[in-house]
């Protein structure tokens, strides 16, 4: 298990070689919010590269670091280009970030996440209920019933998904991040919570899609578990950062002070932020 | 017909219930305008989901408080998904908004908008080439011929759409908005005026996508004609606050502002407005 | 060849024509980008409509004053709605731009991209590496080989590619447009480079996107080459003025300040911005 400074040195390197290196990360995402998801990419220094079709979901893959799946809207084609693509990931050995928004919703989506589990992704991101809905699809252990997600909403805590989530990481030999007011990432050994954010952050839409983005670019220069928490915690400090700016009176002001938030952060100050690091229960 | 004070009670009922209990109103919308639609709905205090395939919109249509379909922009497999979920929507008797834009524009729009007249909205939304296209469309008194439509412009003024908004109105048992410089809104029985908004409102896409939206948001919570009214006249408070404000310099921040307004608006400021209420001609 | 004060003039002519007559360019565009693109082009005094159904895009392309095709995210239906779309372009001799984003990514673009040549649009506008890639498609003079698109960046000079640019604009007897740090357009016989814009520019998506939406805008008013050189000329003195806002802090601001520029911006101040114009080597 890494030490917090150990930590909080990775998050630093992590800032750094994405701003220095611009690495690209393709998606495959929802169209509601792939222009935020866009953007962040962009802000925190990477390149962004969205497609719908299979052979593009393949051969962008190979050009890109890492890749984000993001399951928000479901298009006709998804029933080939989302499995060509995990399985192109999986045999180039490529990292990629998983947000199964929707999760329970549709037979095209649900078919997909349980073919995941072949194919598994480095990083899972989502709020507490999709991550137990999805720890509980692949049959891992909860302790705790699906409690149903309510459109894209989440109906239980962060700290209820804890052990969906340490199930979730040590099966898929990555790292899972649970957002909520308090943030969980772990990778099945280290359960590290950080806190900030912005009570807007909930008000606009994309908050949770454009993490995960930020997670497959931080993946193109760090491991998985550090990527997840480097996004993370880049959140919570621009969240927290836009949310006091004097220029911020709403979700509308708040969105875009963050995106500034987001290109402007220290990569020292973000490192330094407050985190809790425990060790995950057997 | 209700009488006036009687509306804005209802108006401020309906802004004041929405902030407090975060209803969830699912989409079938347009990509152009899909990410202002769902942060218009969040900055009202609302919950989005935006869904493409057929059982998807059945199933989060059951989920949804009341639900926006919005023709925008087509995808082949509308031609499945819009039937199937208005056919749910009407056997669950759960409220929906149509907005119709794009009428008379390429045959699966064309069936779909035909299909509804068997599976009526609860609110239609459209400015007003778009509401006398679909009352002639499905053959109702308009007292005016198609001006056609340019694209997703209109070139008929919205007083020359009364006719045919009350006549949709009396046909679907609920309530249409025609949108204009002076807003429209009917049941049929009551003709209720509102202006406000701003020049910038036409400069900005997706102004009326979003208030179509935001109606299905209140739609959860109030009749729909108290929910396309109160819709309408937040639009035309926040939009005439965000281009007052200081910090407007042009349609950017004429955006950033009105969400920002939407979230401040005062419940009983925006009830309060200069309306006009007239009894609808037999 | 056109004469600066020539061009001058008729870059001015195309954005006064704009505002005052409001033309409606329909789009075919990606889902990334498709709101920033109505915004600018809305922005700018013109009118936007986007499609994805082969039957639509002919239809709103008749109703259009010129036509905007991006290729950025392809969707299976594309196989038939761009090459009809295409073809009712050429058969009614209506301008259209093609923005050949992602050019080398997968079959249906790439497909797409070779039929074009028969019905070749009015404007081409991409990056160094994209108008490379094109003229060698098409098996024109480019005195460089492809240096391979990286997902939707360039690994190109602008310079490098002048040799691309001036053949095919030859090939459609219309005008292309290459985007960098300095930006040339050229009509085959004379070339003009204009400096400009903003560091920020690339740090938000749909820059390039908007540009070519922003073409089509001034297509309905102007020639091809005026109407890409107004456009290009628009961007870099909106850009270069939101960057110099104060009230810009990074990417966030800068895109909501780029707008409010854009619908600022004197046409004089426009049109007197500092052009070199050249022959274009035989």
């Amino acid at each position: 298990m890494l030490k917090k400074d150990e930590i909080r040195r990775a998050v630093r390197q992590a800032i750094d070689d994405v701003r220095r290196t611009n690495p690209m990360a393709p998606s495959i995402t929802n169209t509601v919010t792939i222009n935020l998801v866009a953007n962040v990419q962009l802000a925190i220094g990477g390149s962004a590269a969205m497609v719908y079709m299979p052979d593009e979901g393949e051969a962008i893959s190979a050009a890109g670091g890492a890749t984000y799946i993001n399951m928000g809207t479901i298009l006709s084609i998804y029933t080939e280009t989302l499995a060509r693509t995990a399985r192109a990931l999986h045999k180039m050995k490529k990292p990629w970030v998983l947000d199964p928004v929707g999760i329970g919703l549709g037979s095209i989506r649900m078919n997909a996440l349980k073919d995941f589990k072949d194919f598994p992704p480095s990083i899972v991101r989502g709020n507490a209920s999709e991550i137990i809905a999805l720890a509980n699809l692949w049959g891992l252990e909860t302790n705790v019933d699906d409690a149903g997600v309510r459109g894209v909403d989440s109906t239980d805590t962060v700290e209820s998904a804890r052990r969906a989530a340490v199930s979730l990481a040590r099966f898929i030999g990555g790292a899972v991040a649970v957002s909520g007011a308090t943030d969980l990432v772990t990778d099945g050994a280290a359960v590290v919570t950080v806190s900030g954010g912005s009570k807007f952050m909930p008000m606009i839409t994309g908050a949770g899609c454009s993490l995960g983005g930020a997670m497959a670019i931080y993946a193109c220069c760090a491991t998985p578990f550090i990527a997840a928490l480097t996004s993370t915690m880049m959140f919570d400090f621009a969240g927290r950062a836009a949310e006091d700016s004097d220029a911020t009176h709403g979700p509308g002001s708040f969105q875009v002070n963050f995106l500034d938030e987001l290109y402007r952060a220290g990569a020292a100050e973000v490192a330094d932020m407050n985190i809790s690091v425990e060790e995950a229960e057997r």
